[in-house]
Order: structure tokens, then C-alpha cells, then sequence
């Protein structure tokens, strides 16, 4: 790999393909099994506060969401959920992870558009074997020159892969709809990023403040207008 | 990285730390809590089908099989199985999430004598998160070059993971408990494995036959016993 190369770094869940969509819908049917026993305000915080407790342990990911919700089912209705309950959490859990991958607009005209030109990554968190069966599942894996399904997004992780690939931090571009997890600490570092916000964010990624990142900072609605915010990026590095 | 460069690959749950006995604690207590219900066999046969149902959904590691044994236990109780309960095996799951990191007999001495002269990878499957704390938490982080938390260690994975780091099969030895996960599919393209039993094989990891690797194949009882069969391999390679 010359060392002049550009790199765009994508972010999966909710960058390429929707994933937040298919959460929420469990949460809505997770709210309306434990309806007789508390408003969903209360099921609600009381899940996300398991989920939180939880994540040092479990990391991200649909198990770990899935064993944080029977936690909660039990905690919630005071042992007074029913084993028929649980098995209706698991089967939803099972629904979750066997979702099928529905490419966002434009992704996929937009990378065959750029991985001839550029190395693109996808640079993901959450589980494992989760995000493999999605991306193999997607149609679109051929664009990238490598995937990495990362515990955690911060300064740290993306420093160590840069040091790993040989990727120069004024040469990376971070595509991807978290600010905390794929813009933050990109522009920290002195790369570039792209966001993408997408209608739903999961309550942990969000950040109060849109960063200041000056020439380094994009923001675009939808991947169809990618390629002309990566040609001025790029024309800044030529 | 000259390409004459010898790396050993290291597999991690039962070859640098105890892992299977935690499992295996816990299933006995799993059996204890269905006691009432089912003789040991036939929770134990059951648990069994259902982590092999669930492994294309799941994955390895240690969430999956939570979310299994929460399964089998409303299965095999007819849902009479108590909220209660399904507290108790989150509650061991929990404990096997968070077990201690014991290494190995002659682990960090041989890790240490190794590191000097040969490029040493972990190469593991499982729960990215679970590895890399259990990584963190073990004190021969440093020892390796790379950490590679794969979803499956087939003929595919090592020859993808070689392609991406420039090794030659001839030049690659890996170190692992499992015959099936880190010998079988090593030697079968050409590289060398050393087979390091541990005293408890988890089911779906048992091969009915020791591989026939020729010279390439080597077996010792403890990893004390590792760097004089390193000094062998890599005589024939200089």
C-alpha cells in the first residue's frame, strides 16, 4: 500500500445499513410485554440503566442486549414474569439477529463509486459474529480492503490501527453517523470525518455538542453526497 | 517485517489460561438448579442441542451460551422454570463473564523466552469483548505482536489472516488445545501445529482422530515443553 494512499473509514450499523430501526422495534414490543406491570418511561430507563451496569461486561451488542433485557424482565416485575415471557424475549432476541440487512440509500453506488480510488475500511463496533454474518449477508463487503469489528470507538483504538495499517491521521476520513463513536476522536486526532446522522440514535452515542473540527468536519444528509465532500478532502491532500 | 520472519500463533482459552473448568463449574450448577426437573444427562444433552442450534445466530462465547442455557431451562421445565431462577444462571453467567485470569503452568516464562527471537500472535475465537478483557486482564498483553479475535478458526480464516500479515504457511506454527480449531486446519495448509491438551475438551471442539502431520506435527504435555520444540521446527527452516 503506497503511503500516500487515502483511507475512508465506514462505520455498519446505521452508516450502511439500518440497525437502530430494528432495536426500536424491540423495545416497542419489549414495552408492551411488561405494560401491565409499569409505564414505559419506567421499563425503559430501568432497561437502559441494566444495559449501562452491563457493558463493561457484555460490551456492545445484541446478546448482551438481549441477557440485559431478561435481567431487567425479572427485576421489573419482581419475579413475577413468566418462563412463557422469557422465551417470547429470546424469540425476539432471535428475530434481532437474524434481521435482514437493508443497505441504506445510496450505499452501494456510492462505494462502487469510491473503492476505486480510495482504500475503504468498515470500522465497526459491537459483536463479532453479529457484524460477519452482516456484512457477508449485504452485498457490499467486496468494496472493502479490510473490516474491523472493534470492543470500543475512541482515541486509542483508531491510533492503533492507523499504527497497524500505516495510515497517516491527515490521510484517514471517518464516515459515519455516531459523533461520539466516528467523529470525536477522529478529528482528536487530526483526521477528518464525515457525519451521517441517521433519524435514530441509541440514547449511550449521543453527545451534547456537535464538534468543532473546522476544515475537518463534514456533515452530509444521505452517502449519495460522499463523493463530491471526499473529492474536496482530497483535493486539500493531492 | 522481514519475510523470513517465524511467527507462532497462540490459541488462548485452555492453551495461555484456564477457561472449560469455568464453563464446566458451571454447568454442574446448572444441572443442580433443573435437578428437580431432569437427570443430569438429559439437561446436559439438551443444553448441547440447543448451543448448536443457536451457534450459526450466536457465535462462540460465553453470551451465546447464557442465552442457551436460559433457553433450554424454560424448554426443559415446560415453562414451570421461576423468575427467580433465570435470576440464578444470569447471575452465573455473570461470574463466568468475570472469573479471574489464571494462566497456564510455564505460560509467561515460555512467552517471554519466545518473544525475543519469534513474532508471537494470539489467535482466538469467541466473544471479542470477553477476549480482549480477559487479554487486558492477563499480564502477557505485551508479549504479542497482534491479538486476532477471529469468529471461527477454519482453513479460511488462517489463510486470510496470513495473506493480511505476509506469512508464509512454512514459516507459521501454531500452539492450541483445540485439535479441531488450531491443528487440523493449520497443517492441512501446509503450516505446523503443536497440540497442547487440556484436561477438558468441550464437545463441539473434539476430533475422533489425532491429525497424521508428519513432521510438521508435535505434541507436549505443557508449554514449558513449547521452546525446545520451537528450536526443532525452526531448525529446519533457517
Amino acid at each position: 500500500m503506497p503511503a500516500s494512499e487515502l483511507t475512508i473509514g465506514f462505520d455498519a450499523d446505521d452508516t450502511l445499513w439500518h440497525n437502530e430501526v430494528y432495536f426500536e422495534r424491540v423495545h416497542e414490543r419489549y414495552r408492551e410485554l411488561l405494560a401491565h406491570y409499569h409505564e414505559a418511561a419506567t421499563v425503559d430507563r430501568t432497561l437502559f440503566a441494566t444495559e449501562m451496569r452491563n457493558l463493561p461486561l457484555y460490551g456492545y451488542g445484541a446478546k448482551g442486549f438481549m441477557l440485559s433485557a431478561i435481567e431487567t424482565a425479572v427485576e421489573l416485575t419482581n419475579g413475577k414474569i413468566s418462563a412463557e415471557e422469557i422465551r417470547q424475549l429470546i424469540v425476539l432476541g432471535h428475530g434481532m439477529l437474524a434481521h435482514p440487512v437493508e443497505l441504506l440509500d445510496g450505499v452501494a453506488e456510492t462505494l462502487a463509486e469510491l473503492a476505486g480510488t480510495y482504500r475503504l475500511l468498515v470500522i465497526t463496533k459491537g459483536d463479532l459474529h453479529h457484524q460477519e454474518r452482516k456484512l457477508a449477508r449485504s452485498g457490499i463487503a467486496a468494496h472493502f480492503r479490510q473490516v474491523e469489528i472493534v470492543s470500543e470507538k475512541d482515541e486509542g483504538t483508531y491510533a492503533a490501527l492507523w499504527r497497524r495499517h500505516g495510515i497517516d491521521a491527515r490521510r484517514f476520513l471517518m464516515v459515519g453517523n455516531s459523533l461520539k463513536s466516528d467523529i470525536v476522536p477522529v478529528l482528536a486526532l487530526g483526521g477528518a470525518g464525515v457525519h451521517v446522522p441517521y433519524h435514530l440514535t441509541w440514547a449511550a452515542e449521543r453527545v451534547e455538542k456537535v464538534p468543532e473540527g473546522g476544515a475537518n468536519f463534514f456533515q452530509i444528509k444521505t452517502l449519495r453526497e460522499l463523493p463530491a465532500v471526499v473529492r474536496a478532502w482530497a483535493a486539500g491532500r493531492a
